[in-house]
């Protein structure tokens, strides 16, 4: 069976949390809108009973699924991306709902007043939400999922079990984002949370990881994409 | 089994979609720390190993789960609240991620650029955004709404499937919160959107929760939670 997956074309985005997981299970998988145009994402949500409020989308024969975290829930025991009891199971896409606040938190530094506006006409207000962002929120959420690598009783290293779920995937490519925004003060923040920086190392590292990493497949952070680098929002 | 549920006392809050779900399915459930006091909360995330990183947490049995839409998904089966295939599980969660979306853009409403200060220190961006909010963000999730409910094959004036699932119950409480933080708004999206009113109505007679509706458990909105109606926010 080969997966579809619709997301905006030229942004890595959220799209990049499924492509994670389906690249490192070595999953066939066609990426629809950069194939065909991101005409085909409304296309789909016109066509079934299931439309999906925004991309990613993920079709899987019958099963069509949108919402980052639904996608990988479904998506994560086909791939082997999750440990066996339900109860960790649960575990790891609470985990992921987290990242996905952090993500959200992440895109409205610079967007904080309007998302269908431009960034350059809310710059005063994405600098005051940057600024609590780097200080406050960014240091909580890290040193949260800190607390949850130190806390796994399988002390693995990874967030949840003896193995790498999805959730490792996902933090790994929310932290190079992170670090694409913010490159100063996740130089800091890195250095005070080792267990996430040690997780991220580790699943760069990962075979087929590493190979798609270093491929055109991986699509660059720009300022058209959910996580932006503006130097005027600091660090 | 007694579930109990933590979550901050004195506002409706998240907690209020879990309670919706739990009251009902007549569910014996306590509320841990409107009986015991806020510190409960912080007493056991050092606790365990699974340590939300915000409230509401459910506790059932060895499982302490967090995330309002992971909590929802481990009640459903259990409170008789989703349907039976796997594939409209996965929709019905798919629907409560974008209840979670619309619920922190309407929190954002009022603390657009630093959730740790007061809303009096962000009034300006607070405008900006909740214009924003009300004149495009509500309406597009509310079409989607309406799209969902009027896509459903069973055509049952439910979400998804021939009978009321968490859902449903949460969309009830959500178009409540909006109705009381932004009345004139929500008096208009509502004769636009007839079918959501319609699920809302009926939400409102099932009568566990018309008992729980009307009871003191059932807490007000206030300006001191997730949504509030400040009237310079507008409409």
């Amino acid at each position: 069976m080969t997966y579809e997956l619709y997301y905006w074309t030229g942004i890595p985005g959220r799209g990049e949390f499924v492509r994670m997981a389906l690249e490192d299970a070595g999953a066939e998988y066609l990426d629809v809108a950069r194939d065909q145009g991101d005409g085909v994402i409304e296309k789909l949500a016109k066509a079934v009973a299931t439309p999906s409020f925004a991309p990613p989308v993920l079709k899987d024969g019958d099963v069509v699924v949108g919402q980052t975290a639904a996608i990988l829930l479904h998506l994560g025991p086909k791939l082997g991306l999750v440990p066996r009891l339900a109860a960790a199971r649960l575990w790891v896409h609470q985990i992921q709902l987290t990242i996905a606040d952090l993500t959200v938190e992440a895109h409205d530094t610079h967007h904080p007043v309007d998302v269908n506006a431009y960034f350059e006409e809310q710059r005063p207000e994405a600098k005051r939400r940057a600024e609590a962002f780097r200080q406050q929120r960014l240091p909580k959420f890290l040193d949260w999922f800190e607390t949850v690598i130190a806390r796994n009783p399988a002390k693995s290293g990874w967030l949840a079990g003896g193995k790498a779920s999805y959730a490792d995937l996902s933090l790994f490519h929310l932290v190079s984002a992170l670090r694409y925004a913010f490159p100063e003060a996740m130089g800091q923040e890195m250095r005070r949370h080792e267990r996430v920086a040690e997780l991220c190392r580790k699943v760069a590292e990962r075979p087929r990881l590493a190979g798609y990493l270093a491929s055109a497949r991986r699509l660059p952070f720009s300022e058209s994409g959910v996580f932006r680098h503006y130097p005027e929002l600091g660090g």
